[in-house]
């Protein structure tokens, strides 16, 4: 398996993952066109702009990895394909959370969902880098840490947010919008991890 | 990220979105086939036929900008990301519209969506362009400037068809209609602006 | 706008039509898995095989096509989309179809959405090799000529299935059939025209 | 029909699929976001998973007899598109399982799904290797012959399957998910036949 297929593979899984998302954006059969209708479509609306800004992020962090990675082993593989299944996964929990944003069970779902996704790249990246199993010669011990380290914590937001969904839903829903937020918009901590 | 794969992502975004636009012109469920059934499919038959041709047009401009666009960073990567959101969304106003083309609601939705995509498209135009940050050494400034002319001036008429929806909504459905139709019909204006 | 992305682009569309056909392939709402069941189901399966095969066949001859062609210009981009408009149409006649195979009507609206997409894919062939437009040297003038009349032959048979539906269904529907397995089983008069 | 588009095809037919699988993973319309609504879908989830392991497994198979196959004639890009045909079956029968996980006729069919996919891969290699018609030089007629034993054993697998689902429904599930995990988890037999 050469490392160009599994990228263009995986860009493939992407790109349809995050344009299916807005398959879930419909009025119901047989309901008119109405403010009101519109309305009703709102929170599903929400959740399809978190939805995609979440597996964008995804797809630039895989990508991100995969570029201090030099070659692909059976078992990278089969680790390439978990974090797909999880990424292919979110649509279903997109689609139980934009059914009734104000559910802490769905907010939970989502979030366990995303800690999945979180630990399957964690996993993903580790087996590659530490012991420079399949990185590049330019990848040091600290920077491959440095970068468990990055795609990791989201996994702590993201259990916080678990955790209060129950006594403050608005909390839990913002916390997830922070998360790809801090890695979109610029900012210091990010760059002193990854370079500009 | 490399501009390759963020063609290429951008690209099966592209191709996936204009083609769920057909799943949108179905029969409602338990209804039999007759001409009845197909006439009341017609306005969806209609939506799709336009939004392919909105969406075909959005991606031969975004093949175009980014053949004069040599590099890609991060922040372009996210105004890609934003422009690829604005597009991905069209297929919901699409339903909308095609649920009932002659609400002046539904078109005034399809309209604010194509308007946010061309605002999307003009902004990651300018990033690349302005400052000659991120373009090929022979794109001049002013070629840049006509550029951002020809990705905004759709607003324009965009605009118009919002407005004059509830007045006359023949229209602002035409207006929709002959944008697409400037840039694939040879003519002399588009030709003085952007060559052969 | 390089052959390579034409290329690309147009074979995701394929792939995604070819891919989405079997969405329509299932249960009603609430039917609970029965033999029965499944039978109420087999007019969508043919369906589906057919028009897997179908939307095959093209994708085959689009890509034959593209291999003599050297070059493409704006008007075979617009030419190209066009085609694809045809394609990514498909899967709605074949919902039809799948409705009700005993269907004139559906029989017929499939035939002329296949009719039009076989107009479309020698419009797209005639405009780039009659007058060697856009064709690499070693295409002459006749083998240009041989291969518009592989393309536009199938519309007599379409046509010719159209008229007889309400009268002879299964020839019809024998017909659809005949068309993709006469670019599928080796034969003499393929070979004859386009080689081995 | 070059090797590479091939690939790139079917890749992306690949992709599509094993994403579309999640769409048949919702809440039935109307139904409120509750734990008794999560468990209605639970066995959606479960196949949903099995179905994505399956067809990952499919990919990677597909892309290791390419990997041995030189070149590309016409036959083998329809024996290619047959295969393509039994994978993009799948989320059919995958649908209806979801639908009744307990269902023997589910259990069947899903079986003789992946029985046809299997067959039809082994026709695939056998077409391109035995009488090395279309294979790299350094594949060996035995090396063939072993590849034909490991796309054909499965279906022994999935036979047994089909065969006691109607007294040990249980079983038939396991075996299923058997096969996959044979591929996935790292083991002495398969080391032995493929290499490392």
């Amino acid at each position: 398996m050469s490392k160009g297929r599994l990228e263009a593979f995986s860009d493939g899984v992407f790109a349809i993952v995050i344009a299916l998302l807005i398959l879930d954006v419909r009025l119901p059969a047989g309901v008119h066109v109405s403010i009101a209708a519109l309305e009703q479509v709102l929170p599903r609306i929400a959740t399809f702009v978190l939805s995609f800004v979440v597996v964008g992020v995804y797809w630039v962090a895989h990508h991100n990895m995969l570029h201090f990675i030099e070659r692909v082993d059976r078992s990278l593989l089969w680790l390439n394909l978990l974090l797909l299944l999880c990424v292919v996964f979110i649509p279903f929990p997109a689609s139980f959370l934009g059914t009734d944003l104000r559910s802490p069970l769905a907010v939970r779902l989502y979030g366990v969902s995303l800690i999945a996704t979180n630990a399957a790249g964690t996993l993903f990246w580790s087996y590659a880098t530490l012991g420079a199993r399949l990185t590049k010669p330019e990848v040091s011990r600290e920077f491959a840490w440095r970068i468990v380290g990055i795609h990791s914590a989201p996994i702590a937001v993201y259990a916080a947010a678990v955790v209060v969904a129950t006594i403050a839903l608005a909390l839990s829903l913002t916390l997830f919008a922070l998360v790809p937020l801090f890695f979109i918009v610029p900012n210091r901590w990010l760059r002193r991890a990854v370079g500009p």
